[in-house]
């Protein structure tokens, strides 16, 4: 294949579009980008690879099922990139936007070669499409109401918030964020020195729940204290062992919470655990010192749900 | 620092003790292993790396935390490989090891370079500490009993099997086989074509878990069926929805149960749904498709330990 690889960083260095070969080789498509030094592969390249957007970053998204559920859930794409290998999962993606409010406008569909789009992408088997888009601005109150529903309409329910401070590992940052959505919280928070719930491993481990929950991030502990006080949020610190080992006991838990989990080794700060309401423990076998950071949230976040529905 | 560096395969190729020079370097200690060929290093580098102890081979643990919980169980140690910077752990290793009843023979503490430990090691940040186990060999019967208690006795609670029928992340697996033991599993499976739960990722993962609990592994799922049917023990699905996505109801949870868990993305295979006395759904918000293997096995296995509470 006649394929054209220029390491100049000027930019237009896409190819013409060309017929197949009479040996019947697929050419690569029109505006085909073959230059690993061009711009718009540079910042896919930051998106997803790198650690989560900075503020006015885009987010980055790889893979045709997590950018559908971009899609669906609203938000803006600035560019989509797709290899030659991608090219198939294209018009699957492309109906999921014209059914969404959000268009993907053509002009930013790019596409690159096979060996370019694995240069840039964040996966060991990429799948030949990526996108990038607008990272959305919640505010605080947002994770109070969650999510707006598929009919448009929120949840009636009373807030709850899953505040992550000090967890370490994207994947467990991502399955903490899709059991939250599983479970009705209306928020997440990632508080400063917490791994990134937008960076591309945590996204893929949400399985795209960190797109549609409502989601602050790097927010210094004292500020959140001190925020959650004056709307008369409740704090919920999760613990490794309560001081008795004794049955799970809850306060009202139709109330306003914000279940605060710490990181993976040394657990809660201090000070949240002198600032929490109550502190609420998993009971288990003496032998097994702790859960995996990202079960232990999920298990109370389920109980959390358990007994609001019971309840009612 | 005056290392030596040898390629040849020749068996007996360490160093003989030398004193500090006179620099203050410190010179690799009594006995050490230089050449990257040396049988042991192969050993460990084949334990360390790879998907899991095939039947008569050693069982690979790498960090002193979890080479403590491992000889702290009672597994018999084959022998341990300490590099330099690992030789402050060992004195922690040693006491655990004289404190249980398999104690560690000297002449199987070996000692290597930092540079060739990291050859052999199978994490990013190698501790320096690694050693090889004999794999226990587990019954089908262990898996009803459960593990040891730390006083030498056993559970008097019914069976709590945790079946893995396709799970394929060995992270999965390994927080799977932790909260099973958490929540009072008697013992684990893992089925053809499931992730080893003896992988050092998986190990790492189970925090020690693996290390502790009665493990059966490779079985074929009719059999694994046949087997526990046999033995009178109920087979329940998890499923990620039921059909009417009604709240948890279960079978009496005192009666000896098997649950089984299915891969990441295809769920358990037709024939398990088929043989299944009851299949079990976690309820959760629509928006979300299913949860994370181990997280959805987890919150099932708690409900599971909270109802055998409640009902005694």
């Amino acid at each position: 294949m006649a394929r054209r690889f220029s390491l100049s960083g000027r930019e237009g260095s896409t190819s013409r579009p060309t017929a197949k070969t009479s040996a019947g080789l697929r050419e690569a498509p029109t505006d085909t980008i073959t230059s690993r030094d061009n711009k718009w592969l540079k910042m896919f390249r930051a998106a997803l690879r790198g650690t989560g957007p900075a503020a006015g970053e885009s987010l980055g998204v790889e893979g045709p099922k997590l950018i559908e559920e971009a899609v669906r859930s609203g938000l803006e794409a600035e560019a989509l990139l797709v290899s030659e290998s991608g090219e198939a999962e294209l018009s699957r993606i492309l109906c999921a936007a014209g059914e969404s409010d959000s268009g993907i406008p053509r002009s930013r569909i790019l596409r690159t070669t096979d060996k370019l789009f694995a240069s840039v992408a964040g996966t060991e088997a990429p799948q030949g499409v990526a996108a990038l888009f607008r990272a959305r601005e919640w505010e605080f109150d947002d994770l109070l109401r969650g999510p707006a529903a598929r009919d448009g309409g929120y949840r009636g329910e009373a807030a709850l918030v899953a505040v992550m401070a000090g967890v370490q590992d994207p994947g467990n940052v991502g399955t903490l964020v899709r059991s939250a959505e599983a479970f009705g919280a209306t928020g997440v928070v990632a508080t400063r020195g917490t791994a990134d719930p937008w960076s591309p491993k945590a996204v893929r481990a949400s399985a795209g729940s960190a797109l549609r929950l409502p989601v602050v991030r790097g927010i210094a502990i004292p500020v959140l204290l001190a925020q959650l006080r004056v709307m008369g949020i409740r704090v919920i610190a999760a613990v490794s062992r309560a001081p008795d080992n004794a049955k799970l006991e809850l306060p009202d838990l139709r109330e306003k919470l914000a279940l605060f989990i710490g990181s993976e080794g040394a657990g809660l700060p201090a000070e949240v655990l002198r600032a929490a309401d109550a502190a609420l423990a998993i009971p288990m076998s003496v032998e097994v010192e702790s859960l995996n950071a990202g079960v232990a949230a999920s298990v109370l976040l389920y109980e959390i749900a358990n007994q609001r529905r019971a309840r009612g």
